[in-house]
């Protein structure tokens, strides 16, 4: 265990996207950030899958762009931009500064991994107050490759000086959960909300309901 | 003109997915079919990205569970099959006959590409009734990875003996149509409904309303 890292991912792992809500629904019904999350996620793959890297917001206004036509909405690139950059300041889930402290107390090395930017990253970090609790703060902007690319997890690995069977990524997004464990890595999955794994999802040997009970089977394995 | 094939898009592109709707709502409210088809969508990137393939058809049952599950509906994996299995069946859009015709009728070579498995592709042509149109039913099956993924691209190329760069895939998709052009296609984009183009996406030199308006931009070039 001792050169185990954990690896956390950042929204709705850590960060409640509900916080976006009041913004999103400025511009399209709140019912519908579930559908903008999905068409963010899979711009970002198609990115990946054909060789291109564009950043994470990026994804995120032309998928807002494209779901307010589907709507019929005209939503100009500065409205989405402005929509996409609340994501910089999303609160905590009320389950993780307790869980960071205990993992912390037991010297547990931890960091991040997010598909979101560099400059994202950090500053949901210092918005959230919770960059104390990281050795590292890792976007997938530095490999060029969106999660559940390999590649986003074997640079987790490498930044943190450890084997990719050493590192834990640590997510509420099954497909997150999928990425790691077939990348070569251990897994938690939180099921925040109703998230759960579904029939095609890789099985991690920690589930739990937050981040308290992910902590404590950590410290007990 | 002579070498280049037309490749289709099947779902959305040729077939009316809102023949759909029946089944879906029998399970959950017709309004959520759109958060569905983005995440099968995304399951299928992440079985590439991760280096493993399971049918289009399993992502789309894994998707109808775990959607179902974030409503707070549990589906059974036999229900969500029996939704998905409807995708066999699903009637052209109007313009779709028309403009086969007229390609046809011109000598145009012409095939279709889906992420939907061998099986499926069989029973869509047929019981649309618009085999006859296509030399070759392709799917992505063959290869081993979904759409937008290259190797889906070269694989319609080399089955259809001409170069990468001599097929256009036709698609009311943005993300196919991006993943056609940098694997070095040809497309075309079909503005289905209120689908368009987002700000990321590759622009390819035929856009129309409709896929008479593409068949015409095709015979005029």
């Amino acid at each position: 265990m001792a050169k185990q890292v954990i690896v956390f991912d950042v929204n709705e792992t850590l960060l409640d996207l509900a916080g976006l809500e009041p913004r999103f629904s400025e511009l399209l019904p709140a019912g519908m950030m579930a559908l903008w999350f999905s068409r963010m996620l899979f711009n970002s793959a198609v990115a990946t899958m054909s060789g291109v890297y564009q950043p994470f917001d990026q994804q995120g206004i032309d998928a807002l762009v494209t779901t307010g036509l589907g709507a019929g909405i005209e939503i100009s690139e500065e409205e989405a931009r402005w929509v996409v950059d609340g994501m910089r300041d999303l609160p905590p889930h009320p389950d993780v500064e307790p869980a960071l402290e205990a993992l912390q107390d037991e010297g547990i090395r931890m960091a991040t991994l997010t598909n979101s930017s560099r400059s994202m990253v950090r500053d949901q970090m210092g918005n959230a107050g919770l960059a104390r609790y990281f050795e590292k703060l890792l976007s997938v902007e530095s490999v060029g490759e969106f999660k559940p690319s390999p590649a986003a997890y074997r640079h987790a690995a490498s930044s943190l000086a450890v084997g990719i069977s050493e590192i834990r990524l640590v997510a509420a997004h099954a497909w997150d959960v999928t990425g790691a464990i077939r990348a070569g890595a251990l897994a938690a999955f939180v099921e925040r909300g109703r998230a759960r794994l579904g029939p095609l999802s890789e099985k991690p040997d920690i589930v739990a309901r937050d981040l308290t009970g992910i902590a404590s089977s950590i410290l007990a394995h």
